[in-house]
C-alpha cells in the first residue's frame, strides 16, 4: 500500500493510473478507520482496479464550537487497517496545503443542505461539498463511494456531481452497525459505557416505526411523536431532529407515500449521533 | 472542425483525446467572435494538440435587468470563425441541460469577487465560476486560455483553479484592440456610430495614466481624477468604476508601488464597457 501526503503527488499517480486505463475507485474519509468505512474500500474494490483512501480531518465541515480539535485521529491504525482490506493507496495530505492561506473558495449546495444536520450546522455541508469537489480534482477517481449513515451527505455529494457534470459514478453503501444496532461511527467513542448502552436508542426507534409503516401507519406526526417518546426515556438522550422526508429533495410531509427517509440526530453527552433508514411504504 | 452539442458526447471525447494522451486546450467564450476570441485559440493552439472552444451564453453570469436575452449571437458566424482559426472542436451545449431544473450548486470565490465588477455586478462572479468549474469537469482541459480584456475574471478564475486543485493550467493573452485602441468586445455592437468613437475614452484614459505614472506619478487619487476628469468629456459615457489594485489580491491602494492593475468601467448608451492595464510602476 502507497502512502501519498502531497496534492500533486497524488494527481501524477491519477494520471499515471488513468493513463494505464486503470480504474480509480475512491473513498473519502475523516480517519480513525472502523467496520464502516473498511465495508466502502471493499464496495469500491468491486468495481475499480485501484482503490484511493483519503484520510483528513477536514476543519471547513465544522463548525466553531463543534469538535475538530477532539475529532479522535489514530493514524497508524488507520493504515494498518486500511492495508489490512487491500486499499491500494491512502492520500493523507497536510492541513495547511489543503486550506493555504488567503483561501478564498467554496462550493455550496442550496436548499438540501439547510435542512436536516443543515439546520444545526448552517455550514456544515458547505465544508463538506468543498472538500469533496477539491478531493475529487486530486484523486481524479472514476467513482467514489459514501456511506448510508451519512444520508444527507450522500444526497449532497450525488447533487453536486450532478450539478457540477464531475464524471463520477457515486456508489452509496449501507449502513455497518454494532451488534445492538448502533450505527458505527468514530464519534461512538465519546461516548460513557452508559451512554453507549443508551445509543442503541436511535436504531431502536427506527426498527420500530419502521414496523409501525409495515403495519400500516402513514402519519408523520405520529411516528415522530413515537419516536420521540422513546427517545425521551433515555436520560442523557437530546433530540437535534427527528424527519421523515423525501429521499431525492429532502422535503418533509404530512402523510407518507412511497419511499421515505427517515433520519435523526441525537446528542447523547458529548457526541451527537446520527441514524436513518430509507423506508418503503 | 467537430461540434458537439451533448455534455456526455464532449466527456467521452475529452476521455478519448486523453487516452490517446492528446493534450486539450480549451478556450470558453459566449460567442459573437471578434478577435479577441481567435487569438485565445491561436494562443492554446500553441500549446495543444486538440483545442475546444465553448460557446454558451450562460445565463447564471448576468444580473436580472442585465442584457442576457440582448446579448448578441450568431452560431454560424462563430462556426466559420472557429473553423478560419483551426479550432478543433466547438462544443455548444443547450442551457436546459447545462441548467436543468432544480438546479442546486454554485461555486463562489469569496472577497476578490466583491470588488470592481462584483460592485454593481454581485452575482456576476458567482456565475461565471460556476459555469467555468462544469465546464471544466465536461472539456477536462489540461490548459484554459482567458482573455486579460476581463482582468478580473482571469484573476477570479486562476483563484477558483488554485483553490479547488483543478489540476489545468491557465494562461492569460492579451487584450486585442481595434486600430484607435478600444478593447474588442462582443458589447461594442451595442454602441451608435457616435458612442463608437467616445468608447475610446477607456483606452485613452488608461494611456494618458500610463505616461503619468512612467514620469513619476504614484498618487492613486490624482491618477483616478485625471481619468474622470478625460472620461467625463464625453457626453454618453457614465464612469461605473475606476480602480487602482494589486494585480493578485484586488486590493486597492493610496499610493503606487510594483505593480498595479488600472481597471475601469463605463458606461456609453447600453453598452457597459471594461478595460484595464498592468502597469509596472
Amino acid at each position: 500500500m502507497k502512502i501519498v501526503t502531497q496534492i500533486v503527488d497524488m494527481q501524477k499517480e491519477a494520471d499515471y493510473l488513468r493513463s494505464k486505463n486503470q480504474k480509480i475507485g475512491f473513498v473519502p474519509t475523516m480517519g480513525y478507520l472502523h467496520e464502516g468505512h473498511l465495508s466502502l474500500i471493499r464496495e469500491a474494490k468491486r468495481y475499480c482496479d485501484v482503490v484511493v483512501m483519503s484520510i483528513f480531518v477536514n476543519p471547513t465541515q465544522f463548525g466553531p464550537n463543534e469538535d475538530f480539535k477532539d475529532y479522535p485521529r489514530n493514524f497508524d491504525r488507520d493504515v494498518e487497517l486500511a492495508n489490512s482490506v487491500e486499499c491500494d493507496i491512502v492520500f493523507c495530505p497536510n492541513v495547511r496545503e489543503v486550506y493555504p492561506d488567503n483561501y478564498l473558495t467554496f462550493v455550496e449546495v442550496e436548499k438540501i443542505t439547510q435542512v436536516l444536520c443543515g439546520l444545526s450546522r448552517p455550514t456544515h455541508f458547505r465544508g463538506v461539498t468543498t472538500i469533496v469537489a477539491k478531493l475529487f480534482n486530486i484523486v481524479k477517481p472514476h467513482l467514489a463511494v459514501f456511506g448510508q449513515k451519512d444520508a444527507q451527505q450522500a444526497i449532497v455529494i450525488k447533487r453536486m456531481v450532478k450539478d457540477l457534470n464531475y464524471d463520477i459514478e457515486i456508489i452509496v453503501a449501507p449502513i455497518i452497525r454494532e451488534k445492538d444496532g448502533l450505527a458505527m461511527s468514530s464519534r461512538n467513542t465519546y461516548l460513557s459505557s452508559d451512554q453507549r448502552k443508551q445509543a442503541v436508542v436511535l436504531y431502536q426507534s427506527l426498527m420500530t416505526v419502521r414496523k409501525m409503516i409495515e403495519k400500516g401507519e402513514r402519519n408523520v406526526a405520529v411516528i415522530k411523536n413515537h419516536m420521540i417518546e422513546m427517545i425521551d426515556q433515555q436520560p442523557d438522550a437530546v433530540i437535534d431532529y427527528i424527519e421523515v422526508v423525501d429521499t431525492t429533495n429532502l422535503e418533509s410531509m404530512i402523510k407518507i407515500n412511497g419511499e421515505v427517509l427517515i433520519a435523526l440526530a441525537v446528542k447523547i453527552g458529548n457526541a451527537r449521533l446520527i441514524d436513518n433508514m430509507i423506508i418503503q411504504a
